[in-house]
């Protein structure tokens, strides 16, 4: 039986998604050893993707395969009583028909947040980016029409990557500006169908920079040959967020999965 | 030469904001010694007034004396190069004639955050209590109407007050609630001229319990006779901001402290 489960993390204490040989502290590595607590046998717990060291999910989708006698509803309460305050199973179902997390997921939507203001606010560095400078949004949202669409993204893919191919598609790039007096707080929401390595937080610096007046020739250039020697610096993980995963179908009654 | 800070911090790893004998970490603690670093000698840090363990403050207001040729504006700077991350001095300025961050606060803002949904949320946890049952917000509202105007608290004044007098003023009460699916998230803002020991987390735990559809009348006779035997549970600290003081003049250009 597959089960399909929600999850939420902060993700500021753990090594990433994906389990480590090194025993560094993991989502996939706590989720797998709840899960073995709870099904009484190994059991490996796929996930929509992986997602970096510092990088935090609102509504993460996993699968797992496992008997047991427990409605599947009521699996997160279980998973929850095992794990640590930073890592929730938030709704458990039974999985549809050939269900597959990884595979199956036909959009995702990462949240990148940055603040800029005369100082660190420690009450924003847990999920935002301090910026050094206060961009104007009229260049990013211009900025951000270059990436919709299919392109190869090879530019934006940090080394290290084992993907394909680099290219994806961008459905939709929508940045928000909220200012308080001398603070103002960025939210770029970035959909597509997939993305590689550190692709949002390359994204996310590279609308920063244009926003702070760097010229858009390094951008275009990046998108059309694969040239990412101009390209701003990648942004840091702690403001980058896993908002949602879409896979075509409810998942989950009454849960914003 | 007295100098005024605005301050922030994240309370969770604070043991409150007062400066304790056996070595716990503390705000006063901590801006004590980087303002002894700075200034060369032993330095004490007064607020507009304490905060307890685990409570955050957006922008807590600290005077300080003494001399040094760095500019006032900049002296934040200064601190920041000696505070953890988890702890910054947001402005500084050369204080107003006659200046007590103490004595001349004249309102203060304090912000209760709590959510309710079916699973604790790890995204949430840090800043905001969550809540056992959903509360409806309109009673709520209808009942914070009662505490607003001048009323002797000590049904709502946790024990271990030093307070001369239980009689405070509370100018207004604020609910919001944002939806988001099965996710509700509640903010009660708290302005008055002064507060006692746990006074905000008392009154939001009787706004939540009425919410719930707890009666009025141990509420009315809290107010009216000091009664707290019904009163319902205190709040949790880490939902607590203390979000701003004011003192009726502007204390730095340009920031809304």
């Amino acid at each position: 039986m597959r089960y399909v489960l929600c999850v939420q993390y902060d993700g500021t204490d753990f090594s990433g998604y994906q389990r480590q040989e090194r025993g560094e502290r993991t989502v996939q590595g706590e989720l797998e050893r709840a899960a073995s607590a709870i099904f009484g046998c190994e059991t490996r717990v796929a996930a929509s993707g992986r997602t970096d060291a510092g990088v935090h999910a609102r509504a993460q989708i996993c699968h797992l395969d496992g008997e047991t006698s427990i409605p599947a509803e009521r699996l997160c309460l279980c998973f929850n009583r095992e794990l640590a305050p930073d890592l929730r199973v938030i709704a458990s179902a039974a999985a549809p028909e050939g269900f597959d997390c990884t595979r199956g997921a036909k959009r995702k939507t990462y949240v990148y947040s940055a603040y800029y203001a005369p100082t660190e606010l420690p009450l924003f560095s847990r999920y935002a980016a301090r910026l050094q400078e206060c961009p104007g949004i009229s260049p990013m949202q211009a900025a951000a029409r270059l990436f919709e669409g299919e392109h190869d993204f090879r530019a934006f893919c940090a080394s290290g990557s084992s993907a394909k191919t680099t290219v994806r598609t961008i459905y939709r790039i929508e940045i928000s500006e909220i200012r308080r007096g001398t603070l103002s707080i960025f939210r770029i929401y970035v959909t597509g169908n997939g993305f590689l390595y550190k692709m949002v937080r390359s994204i996310a610096g590279e609308l920063f920079a244009i926003g702070c007046g760097k010229p858009l020739a390094p951008l275009e250039a990046a998108l059309a040959h694969g040239d990412r020697a101009l390209l701003a610096k990648t942004m840091p993980a702690a403001g980058l967020l896993l908002d949602r995963v879409d896979y075509g179908i409810p998942l989950f009654a009454g849960v914003n999965g």
